[in-house]
């Protein structure tokens, strides 16, 4: 059988594409899905995405770790906000992690209802795109974007991991945006961190001298997690 | 003064662009937008963009030449579609035409309170870009898309006309969907029939046998006039 692969350029557009059998793919690799995958590669045991800070502030006060970011910067008041490097030390080993982000809990809210959500980054690629050509579903691919716009960093990170999929054979696309997003990413795959140097968000990370995670969430296949939401809570698959 | 471009992938996005000061170019290459330029170009006087068929049929049975499509077809008991070579006939000369089409109206709708609303397609490209670049005001090109969905051609026309802008150093942008939509069109631009072969509305528009309607709206500056919205009627600037 050959399944579909949509792109869906950013949450607020994706109630023209949800359907009750498709697995649905977020993507925000600057930072959160980055963030997300490094957290379970480096042992925690459960994240719960929540969509306001409010929320996540509740956790905390229980108890939880607690990660809140805005616009890039950490919400004060939390243990940390989007970094993958804050996911990297031993001390989050086997924790549950509260985390609010500006776009991607967003995403995994607006995809909360699908058969299954699982979280993409340039990251687990190939691990994700080996699982997903076993599944026989068709995928969307969830862009969280910035705010609700179109964002360059996760249209090439879906237009890469549409390409494994069509290279596969197991699937094909006849959406416009797929196809948009393979040829953007086939202009900037030899140089991902040079091809997003004018774009708005590493602009925006840039700004705030986060240069260091944009280099980290542009690595390919140091992940072999691939996180999936299970009720209220992601949980490495 | 640089004024800024931004480019809207689709009408149900533009809530997040809009503003009072740009001005807003509506775009819908297959083929609402090249048909309008073309019947102004054949000495049409005004056309009437309505949003829904009852409306057209409302004016029609005033006594105006009225225009309906629906996914791709004229609508039954209309004096035509959005096919530009129905806008080509002596008969429209002098005459005022309401049309309503799937996608293009829906935007001109969506922008009728911009501070000025164009129509542009690559038939006016060269002339619409030369008007734009005297203006001193910012840009947002809407493009029409296809159900709400992102398109490929539409965003192809918004990056060639975004180039021409940027390329005339009056305008810069940081709009992520910009700079994307200039380099999928720096892909295409050899051969933007064969590029689009197979895009989604070219494949839809070639099973009804239009490929003659895609042929003549990937001209490039064929027409020279400029539509705008005065009131609720397109007439030439």
């Amino acid at each position: 059988m050959v399944c579909s692969v949509h792109v869906c350029f950013t949450p607020s557009l994706f109630p023209l594409y949800k359907n009750n059998e498709s697995i649905v793919v977020v993507i925000d690799v600057l930072r959160a899905t980055s963030a997300i995958c490094t957290a379970f590669d480096n042992g925690v045991e459960k994240i719960i995405p929540v969509a306001t800070v409010d929320e996540a502030r509740a956790l905390k006060a229980q108890g939880f770790l607690a990660a809140a970011e805005r616009d890039g910067m950490i919400v004060d008041g939390f243990d940390f906000g989007n970094s993958p490097y804050s996911y990297l030390d031993a001390s989050v080993k086997g924790k549950t992690i509260a985390l609010t982000t500006t776009n991607g809990t967003k995403a995994i809210h607006a995809a909360k209802d699908a058969a299954q959500l699982v979280i993409g980054s340039f990251l687990n690629k190939q691990a994700l795109a080996d699982y997903l050509i076993k599944q026989n579903k068709s995928i969307i691919m969830l862009c969280a974007g910035w705010k609700d716009k179109f964002n360059m960093e996760d249209t090439l990170f879906a237009g890469a991991l549409t390409q494994l999929l069509v290279d596969s054979n197991k699937f094909s696309t006849d959406c416009d945006s797929a196809k948009a997003a393979m040829l953007l990413f086939s202009n900037a795959k030899n140089d991902l961190y040079a091809f997003l140097g004018d774009s708005s968000h590493r602009q925006r990370l840039g700004r705030l001298s986060l240069e260091k995670d944009i280099r980290f969430c542009l690595q390919t296949n140091q992940c072999s997690s691939i996180p999936i939401l299970k009720g209220n809570e992601l949980v490495k698959l």
